[in-house]
């Protein structure tokens, strides 16, 4: 609630984008506390903040926590700041009970993981598993004129430290939807996180004049578009009910009211878990296109982007589950559908998520809101992960 | 073909913005040709050119023939210039042939028929049926900044005189459809214009995350919007397969790939000769929406435009039947799915249209054509039928 006055907006909301004056105020708030907490602080190329509780042996590699602090635009109060903001609860909490663990325990606040200012998102945690290259001011586009690395230096973290070596990475998160709510669970399990493909379909018709063109001489690219959308999005349930199909984008062309629409674009957000059931819903993308060609339509699809799924630590995810069921709170496994630094991270670490409600589901919006009740309850079975990871 | 060189585009096709310096280059070489015609050429307050040729009698009223020398943005050879020119070649075949008509009759240029670059369009016709104020600056928008008054001097065009008193309108321009073309017809009488109603139709979802929302739990605007007008045209068609729905317009909120929208907006454009039915559709098009009410969705409509049909008279259109069967021209009647400047003048004289054909129905498009022997049909017929008009 304290990092939320930082970049307060109207209706609870907050905007904090990456590497501005709000995103310092918040750095240097987050740094003062963890400084307090006894940790020491470490900053890499790309800004990532390091906040290190030293354990009995140093020379184990630490077990990390976190998240981001930079928001949406309209950005609500939650989204990312939880999960920094829970490590910082467990090292003080840890201190306050006088807990030693065997490894070091870290907290870490990767920059830019919205991907508002810059591009692309997550842009820290791909720079710490060596997706991105470090300083390369080239390979991060920015939305508003500004530089990545200039930015950081700006505000004060262009830093030169070397990352701790990690061991494990937990990730607590809101759900972002309505699943857990719906379910009555307060612990979620991610399973992994869902792939992504987006397509571009183009749907070729004929301009023609609203008034003159009998229906029966149409070749109407909104309605046949239209057709699409339904008859694919049933099928696709068919393959598979998981399956979550989103046409985001729609854009007709002339987009003039007394002409028929000759050329219609749906972009399509496809996600599932499983790349086996993405390939299935690709072809069926294809073959619903067939009878429209046979009506005398253009019909394309290009596909312009694919995230493949990741899968999280089976053995960390079994174990959260215990830690859930020993402190009896409700708890469900299931996929993130939005992308987070922790699928960066799994490519390299053991890495899990825990997932606790959203309330309507609704997230990227001031609305956003989790209870008090349930950012403890999170709070509790992630530390005693962690204390398992690290041997308490 | 010359007149077409004034502002010409890629692929054959015109540009001539009504009052630009394009529209001033044509109206100079209208004004050119029917002065070498021996016309006597008069401008009103709304830039409309009249070219008068005397008849024997000229106490008696003219019998004015015309259309409009503008085009759209990525318009064709054939919309509206074809009705003017017939005028000029109508005059010039009678001045070669020495024939002297009883009333004078009258060539025009009505100002701004298209209504892209001011609104409203049929500007000059409007203002000569009365029902624009003239010199009112207010009255008419400009989409550029520019202002219509200041313009019309700008080029040369703001008039002073004052428009022939007229007995009858005739008015020849392209089909802008394929009915003609269809049936193998060269003349077409036009019964009269389709009244036009628009209509903004919203559907009110909720934004949601594309990955994060399960489909069950989906309120998708888009989707809603895809059932309804699909639904819609199907049962209007089973109201009368003449009526025209076209959803020319389709705007979806906040129309980002990874996100449902939540708001889309259908602006339809609908169109039939009978009033009555045009209510019955818009009674269907509320109904349609009240299942959509039931799931959870916002649905509501305004209408935005609402342009009653037009008829045109009775015995002008029998007299030109009469001349095209003489002629053994095959001709068809058939209503006007477009507006012309005919629908303002057919509310205050007897008017009539005749339609040659278009070429694969094209129309507002450099394809536009028309064959050289419809055109000259079409003269022949619109020939006979203003010197019965005229009583030569």
């Amino acid at each position: 609630m304290r990092i939320a006055e930082i970049g307060a907006i109207e209706g609870n909301g907050s905007c904090r984008l990456s590497l501005t004056d709000e995103d310092k105020e918040a750095r240097d708030l987050f740094r003062f506390w963890v400084t307090a907490a006894g940790c020491e602080v470490r900053v890499d190329n790309f800004g990532n903040i390091y906040a290190i509780r030293p354990g009995a042996r140093d020379d184990l590699p630490a077990v990390l926590i976190g998240s981001h602090l930079d928001t949406q635009p309209h950005g609500g109060r939650f989204d990312g700041v939880l999960g920094v903001m829970a490590g910082l609860e467990i090292v003080r909490a840890l201190n306050d009970a006088g807990i030693e663990t065997e490894a070091p325990i870290a907290i870490v606040n990767w920059t830019n993981e919205e991907g508002v200012r810059f591009k692309p998102g997550l842009t820290g945690s791909c720079g710490f598993v060596g997706a991105l290259p470090a300083g390369d001011e080239s390979s991060i586009s920015s939305s508003d004129g500004s530089r990545y690395y200039a930015e950081l230096a700006r505000i004060g973290y262009a830093g030169q430290d070397r990352p701790p070596q990690i061991s494990t990475y937990f990730e607590m998160h809101i759900e972002q939807g309505p699943v857990l709510e719906n379910a009555g669970a307060t612990i979620g399990i991610v399973e992994g996180v869902q792939g992504v493909r987006w397509f571009e379909i183009d749907f070729l018709g004929q301009d023609a004049h609203a008034g003159t063109t009998p229906m029966n001489n149409r070749r109407d690219s909104f309605l046949a578009a239209s057709r699409y959308a339904l008859g694919f999005v049933e099928r696709a349930m068919d393959i598979d009910p998981d399956v979550r199909v989103t046409f985001g984008r729609v854009e007709v062309e002339p987009n003039s009211t007394n002409t028929i629409p000759g050329r219609t674009r749906l972009v399509l957000d496809l996600r599932h878990i499983d790349e086996h059931v993405l390939d299935r819903v690709e072809r069926l993308m294809a073959d619903q296109g067939e009878p429209l060609k046979k009506l005398g339509f253009g019909f394309s699809i290009n596909r312009i982007m694919n995230v493949r799924p990741a899968s999280f630590n089976r053995d960390l995810k079994d174990a959260v589950e215990k830690v859930a069921s020993s402190l009896s709170m409700p708890s469900l496994r299931l996929p993130s559908g939005a992308m987070h630094d922790a699928s960066n991270l799994a490519a390299v670490v053991p890495s899990a998520m825990i997932f606790i409600p959203s309330r309507n589901g609704i997230s990227h919006n001031p609305l956003e809101w989790s209870e008090p009740m349930h950012v403890g309850d999170g709070c509790e079975v992630l530390c005693r992960a962690v204390l398992e990871a690290a041997k308490a």
